[in-house]
């Protein structure tokens, strides 16, 4: 998994080598779109293509911000990417910014899969380690892990041997973060792959919510549950059962919305109507399933909500001991694809951030002040505009099994054909 | 409102001379993202950006088709751009694919706005008639207008008389497209202001769908109607009361989402719920309000709910006689500024198509096979998984004055401030 990739400097987020990957689903190797296109273009070009791809609609560049010079040195001390910027709001007359300070890691798994499994999770702990550091020194505020960070994405070889990743709630891994968030005052987000003992040893796929003070807030179950093509999660965890939780945190109202849940307006609407301001969508996902969608769905999100949103994908090809096949007719084979990180932030004024690296591990920070949130709803208005009642008796009848479409047919449609 | 434009070439997408339009919203003059990269990029990173921007996954360019000399020779002699390409589908074993033609027309008005109000309306449909022409003799199968496409789009001024532009639905704007309806055999949706004679003279903004024989097979009437800022749509007429149809057409299952309906992800759903296969979005939008949502929200419907998208935005600046505030503290001005184009197709496959010009009349092609929306719903399972009883529930209660959100708060939060 390892790369020999050197690190973007966090002032300028330049990329000073770009690592060829061979077979990660692009057609050329190269670290980012955002690089790609900062490397390629002459900078009035690339102004106006950001200007709409990254919604700097005031032909703007977002602002970066200064980190400690600590922060930088474990980033290249440990061979991950430490990239931030900056959401701009208008200043109010009644109300304070709220500015956080919000991180998301992405990294790939630090041993071969055919390693002990404690000793896989020990050495992502390790791996994770300087990385959680850099967030705590950088002053990070809310930080989230990426889905089931604890183990390799195994689902995809319906093995049932790679449940014993399965931890409690209070298990070893949320004990390996409670010292960080006490540590750094930070709230961290820790998506899991959970075992619910009380319950008979079911499954979830679950992302534990701790507070700035170490304790635990709570916890949120992943909705929906993927079966694409034939990969079926269902195979290892069922639809989760805790709602749509918002957790009221000392740094503002978030929620998590795992993985699969993003393709799910719905799903997004609903952390919404419970009021959340910040959005993690904590991801696994490979380049040749969903790799268009991605800098699309999240950010629709947020414009739709008025709502912050930070995605995270993991990077990297996860090599598994025995070859599978994948229900698409190709030989088996030993990988799920390349998962292609390319984690950033979305605001609900349409703005982003460019993403991380579509290759190596790497920290993304950015401020953003959370009163943005109100000042979009009291612009464009789309709560008061969005006619609920309609779309809550719609789903009511859409529920029933004798449910009519409302269709309006041509009548002369079967007298002449085309 | 005339540019002095070239046209493109619709075997190849070049353009052979942008437009350099001033203020536009943009921060240098060009025609279109895609001809901005297509131009200033090498061809195999040009290749690797429109996997990721168009979703052309397997690396491969959409398809374009060839189009009759016929449409060709309107599109240059009428200084109309005619772009064309194809959305590709698996064959099915057992069903014949359904391959539908289908055009987008993006116009700037053909007067000034100080012209007699019929000369305006009279001058549009002389602009139009060549473009629809083309539209036909390519074999367009369902064509669609843009947002009001009779008149400019005044509604900035807040000034009442502009409301004379409004029609009954078998008015003169319908009469004069069914004409083309039946001479090309193809369905016309036609978005303009109606006048409800029946219910005391009401306004509504309204796409008339006219079949392929000529006949109105019903209209839609724009459910979401915007309170941006100080724009306010509602001083002309008010959310629609006609649901959410799906017109089954000799060419598919067609719907209308007019203009600020794609912020509304329920809107969207709602259509797709109602059986849709291809859902128009015709809108009238300026850049500094939400050109960077424009490439988002559409793709994100068609992803979401397994349909095709067809986004029409007008294009120019509209000045209008008497200069006007908008509720932002500058000064009085005559025009709501740049609307621009940029008119494209999305796929449910998460692809898309480049986009008209930012400057231009366009007139845009797209081959789909219908089929497409049912292989992406069997591969991604999107309905399945969407767990509609949650949702339908959660609006009931959200729909409450009393609906409390649900909350999870840190017991600690008060207890050691950050």
């Amino acid at each position: 998994m390892e790369k020999p990739a050197q690190n973007t400097d966090a002032q300028n987020g330049q990329v000073q080598e770009a690592t060829k990957a061979s077979s990660d689903g692009s057609v050329c190797g190269y670290d980012s779109l955002h690089q790609l296109l900062s490397e390629n273009l002459k900078p009035h070009l690339f102004q106006e293509v950001n200007r709409i791809l990254l919604g700097l609609n005031r032909g703007k560049a977002l602002e970066t911000i200064s980190l400690p010079e600590s922060a930088k040195a474990l980033s290249s001390g440990h061979n991950f990417d430490l990239q931030a910027s900056c959401f701009l709001a208008d200043k109010e007359l009644l109300r304070e910014p709220r500015i956080v300070r919000v991180g998301l890691i992405q990294n790939s798994i630090a041993l071969p899969t055919t390693a002990h499994f404690l000793d896989q999770k020990r050495a992502i702990f390790e791996k994770l380690r300087p990385i959680i550091d850099a967030a705590g020194a950088a002053g990070v505020n809310v930080l989230c892990l990426q889905e089931a960070w604890t183990m390799p994405f195994a689902f995809c070889t319906r093995e049932k041997r790679w449940c014993e990743f399965a931890e409690p709630v209070d298990g070893e891994s949320t004990r390996f973060l409670q010292d960080f968030a006490r540590m750094y005052n930070m709230v961290i987000i820790s998506p899991i792959l959970e075992r619910d003992v009380n319950h008979g040893e079911t499954l979830w796929n679950t992302a534990v919510v701790i507070g700035n003070n170490g304790n635990i807030i709570g916890k949120h179950r992943k909705n929906h549950i993927p079966r694409v093509g034939d990969f079926n999660e269902s195979t290892y965890y069922m639809e989760g059962n805790t709602g749509h939780p918002v957790f009221e945190t000392a740094y503002g109202k978030i929620a998590v919305n795992i993985c699969y849940g993003r393709h799910h307006p719905l799903n997004w609407l609903a952390f919404g109507l419970n009021g959340a301001e910040i959005v993690f969508n904590p991801s696994a996902t490979v380049g040749e399933l969903s790799e268009p969608m991605w800098p699309i769905e999240a950010r629709n999100a947020a414009i739709a909500n008025s709502y912050f949103v930070g995605s995270i994908n993991r990077v990297g090809t996860e090599v598994f001991p025995n070859p599978f096949t994948s229900g698409d007719g190709k030989p088996e084979h030993a990988d799920f694809g390349h998962f292609y990180g390319s984690s950033h932030f979305s605001a609900p004024d349409a703005s982003c951030t460019p993403s991380l690296s579509r290759h190596r591990d790497g920290l993304l920070i950015s401020d953003m002040d959370l009163n943005l949130c109100r000042q979009i709803k009291d612009k464009w208005g789309f709560r008061m505009t969005a006619r609920y009642e309609l779309y809550a008796d719609l789903l009511a009848q859409y529920l029933k099994p004798d449910f009519e479409p409302q269709v309006i047919s041509d009548p002369l449609l079967h007298k002449k054909s085309p």
